[in-house]
């Protein structure tokens, strides 16, 4: 069933066309908590929203760290700065893991078909933050077929709870708050910088 | 004291210079944790390393949220990503509070004069993350001394005790791990992307 839309989709819609020249305004950063109850953080690339929901998409690796992080605790919060606008929207919610055992493989095929070639190939890379391995034939393996996912291969989906939206341009900066009542319905509160 | 030059002082140091046209590159991502247990996110501002230390500066307003995050724990990590050179540095450590009751007073006086007018201003808005003041007067006060600090004006000192440093330019990436160990030497690690 799709969602209403919710009321920040057209103000980030307008960011990220505003900002569409630059290559990192689909990047943003991801924090998490790690197992010893510390925050984490890391950039992550902004894969489009999954179908008609309001539910944001990231890629990663099943071996990544952040994974052990979201089974533990999947609260998140994204930190998107816009540099062309000088707008931050400050994104909080849970992750939800797609993986090869999830329900959803359709919606998994799609966006690994969608991938590059070179983004695909990271996956069979050696295990991420292990001691360097020497061989360096190891991370020149073939691409993974394109339209199979490889295992390790990893779907997020971020649920939003709440949306902190500043605007820094102009004097005094504007700043507005969306957040999900207990009706699920979408308050809009404009709120002090 | 001065503490030894850090090994990763002059890779950050270089990503500084090379991403210099860019206003943003000064600007990463500070990760907290909040009283519920969940993390928290926003963009800051780097305001340079503490005299001969190690530690990187922040400001803030004693009234914003994160000042009680830090009370209750400590423990951030930054995510700092350079866009023309395509690097990111993930910088784990404790932040320390610098207000007005601390006994660092001088170091508190001279970021407050190298800030510009209107930086100083903000510190007189109403406070943040409240509903917004109707009265936009309340946002147009005379600018603070310019040699006395105003008391919300804080310092946030950032003590590292781990930095990954990722570059996404060429195939495959290349990691680099910095961390402290059990004697306070800095050890450096090549890690797999």
């Amino acid at each position: 069933m799709a969602e209403i839309l919710a009321p920040w989709r057209p103000i980030l819609s307008r960011a990220l066309h505003r900002n569409r020249s630059l290559p990192n305004a689909r990047y943003f950063q991801l924090a998490t908590i790690n197992l010893q109850g510390q925050p984490s953080n890391r950039t992550v690339v902004f894969r489009g929203f999954l179908d008609d929901s309001n539910q944001l998409q990231i890629i990663t690796d099943s071996r990544s760290e952040k994974i052990n992080h979201i089974h533990h605790n999947s609260a998140s919060e994204i930190c998107w700065y816009f540099p062309k606008t000088r707008e931050q929207f400050r994104i909080s919610g849970n992750l939800t893991i797609i993986d090869e055992n999830h329900h959803n493989q359709a919606q998994r095929v799609t966006v690994w078909q969608n991938l590059s070639d070179s983004a695909k190939q990271q996956f069979t890379w050696p295990y991420p933050g292990e001691v360097l391995t020497e061989d360096k034939q190891n991370f020149f393996q073939e691409t993974p077929s394109k339209n199979k996912p490889i295992s390790n291969f990893i779907i997020l989906l971020f649920n939003l709870k709440k949306l902190d939206h500043l605007e820094l341009r102009g004097n005094p900066h504007q700043r507005t708050l969306y957040y999900l009542d207990d009706s699920k319905n979408w308050i809009k509160q404009e709120i002090n910088p």
